[in-house]
């Protein structure tokens, strides 16, 4: 079926991961029109950009499409990436450093083509396409085995000094807290993040509570993960739901200090930890609302709607990276 | 004496207080040439501008000066002020709500005037003159009987949806601590302010602890004061000592927060509690260089140069004021 699509009206997304790429062709409103998945070749640098580039090409292929349908693709990736200099500097699950990702895309396809971190394209995803639609001004948190944030200031990113605004994952949340990989304690990702969730869960097993995820009670071996704390609190495990309430309670502490710090025009939660489970959401919001009620300076920033859940859900990835080349509205 | 200096080098800078008005000219490096310090009649809105207005005119026939010699004059407020418009929107301190500032004072001086809230001019003083000279990304941090932070990004103010971008006085550092005037509990500002200080002594002082603030021991008339905590510390009295360390390094999560959530190229401390004692700069500090030794992440921003005290001093108000009308270096 050939695409009766101006250029203006559909863009390329591609969302970079270190197992599998997932490219997406999609509207202006962020309707998902066709999508392909292909695994991810990490063996050198320049393979990845060849497999990267025969992603792209299938998906045109597949949509009859080529450069003259296709104004620009956007292109999410893990780790560090200069946006403006097209570079991905470093990336852990690319076993990359210092790559001229953006030249060799283009040089690979004849397209211009935009380049930058994941989370910050899935920013700018939510404030295109999703639960921030038409926002220049939000926060977007991203909680899964990390924590960080992503601060839009007037439809740009605040990046900071060393490129470290928004790594509030890393402010102590808890005073001599949990042991963060970063080497702190009581970090914010130490306490939220997946397994921060399952170190509070194990902790009351530890202190002799009874719950479905040690039905021995604990031992060394007893394998709790967050994804086993969530299938608990759905089946009303307490163990399991006084963690997620106390960890909800704690995040928005966390949350009131960004929406004080920016007063956005919305905070944006995104990533695998808070999408799992509802009871989390609910305590911070429940918790947020309380210190709205209470003081009358949060509460002239804070509504119902100042925190919201990601609405791009599995999409987020290519919605953002398709977004980052997405002609202004 | 004639001023031999052409309006490109001098600069006047007004600090409206709700009891004086202080008045200086400047020069562009922020050495005072002159000053005079006035009562502010605050009887009505114009009674106001009419002694401020008066004060400028004094100022500047003192110095010999008209409106040929003088470019522009800078105004620090306190309260609630619209720069852009020019409006002092509320002021507790002036009684003043939706006055004509700006156009008030022109009508009065003949002069392009500027004006800004004082906290804001402080910030801005702190980036032209003091601590944080020549930087364009910066959060200064005012701790006196409230606590806010101004944040200057790339040169300009940030100020939020609602005004309220760096309104961190009033995001819970200890939850469920003392309760702050806005209504919340454990408030940055319930706990580090003034009023906070004396509280923790306080509470040291009812437990029986020892201490030259409360001689007879604790009584409902214990005259504890922030002051008076300052004054026993430098006495090695060890309830003041332990209150300020204490208070010192709670703040210290609080900067890290700020300094992750901006990356800023530095914060300065300013106002009366800070300025007032080593002991509590001493202690920030001493926790900053902790968390920032132990977190690789928090350690990528911090140096021991990232938080420092305002060098302006008494001055930041007059200076602030004047760093609003001094062209670019």
């Amino acid at each position: 079926m050939r695409s009766n699509r101006s250029p203006q009206e559909q863009i390329i997304g591609i969302d970079v991961g270190g197992t599998k790429i997932a490219a997406c062709l999609v509207d202006l409103q962020g309707k998902i029109l066709s999508s392909i998945r292909r695994p991810t070749d990490v063996t050198k640098p320049d393979a990845t950009l060849d497999s990267i580039a025969s992603s792209v090409k299938e998906l045109m292929t597949a949509n009859q499409l080529d450069s003259k349908n296709i104004d620009a693709i956007g292109f999410g990736i893990p780790g560090l990436v200069d946006a403006e200099k097209g570079i991905g500097i470093a990336s852990v699950n690319l076993g990359w450093k210092n790559v001229a990702v953006r030249a060799g895309l283009e040089a690979r396809l004849g397209i211009r083509c935009a380049i930058d971190n994941d989370v910050r394209a899935g920013a700018m995803g939510e404030a295109r396409f999703g639960a921030a639609k038409g926002l220049k001004n939000l926060v977007y948190l991203n909680v899964g085995t990390g924590i960080s944030a992503v601060i839009l200031l007037d439809g740009k990113f605040l990046l900071g000094t060393h490129g470290l605004a928004g790594e509030i994952g890393h402010a102590v949340l808890v005073p001599e807290g949990p042991e963060c990989k970063c080497g702190g304690r009581g970090c914010f990702e130490a306490v939220a993040s997946g397994p921060g969730i399952a170190e509070r869960a194990l902790g009351k097993i530890k202190n002799g509570q009874d719950s479905i995820l040690a039905p021995q009670g604990w031992s060394h071996s007893t394998p709790v993960t967050a994804e086993n704390v969530f299938a608990a609190a759905l089946q009303r495990d307490r163990v399991a739901i006084e963690t997620l309430e106390e960890i909800g309670r704690l995040m928005a502490y966390s949350l009131q200090y960004l929406a004080l710090a920016y007063d956005p025009e919305a905070i944006v939660i995104g990533g695998s930890v808070v999408l799992s489970s509802p009871f989390l959401f609910k305590s911070i919001q429940q918790m947020l609302r309380k210190l709205g009620n209470s003081s009358w300076v949060f509460g002239k920033a804070y509504t119902k709607d100042l925190v919201r859940l990601s609405t791009l859900g599995n999409n987020a990835g290519v919605l953002g990276a398709a977004a980052l080349v997405a002609p202004q509205p």
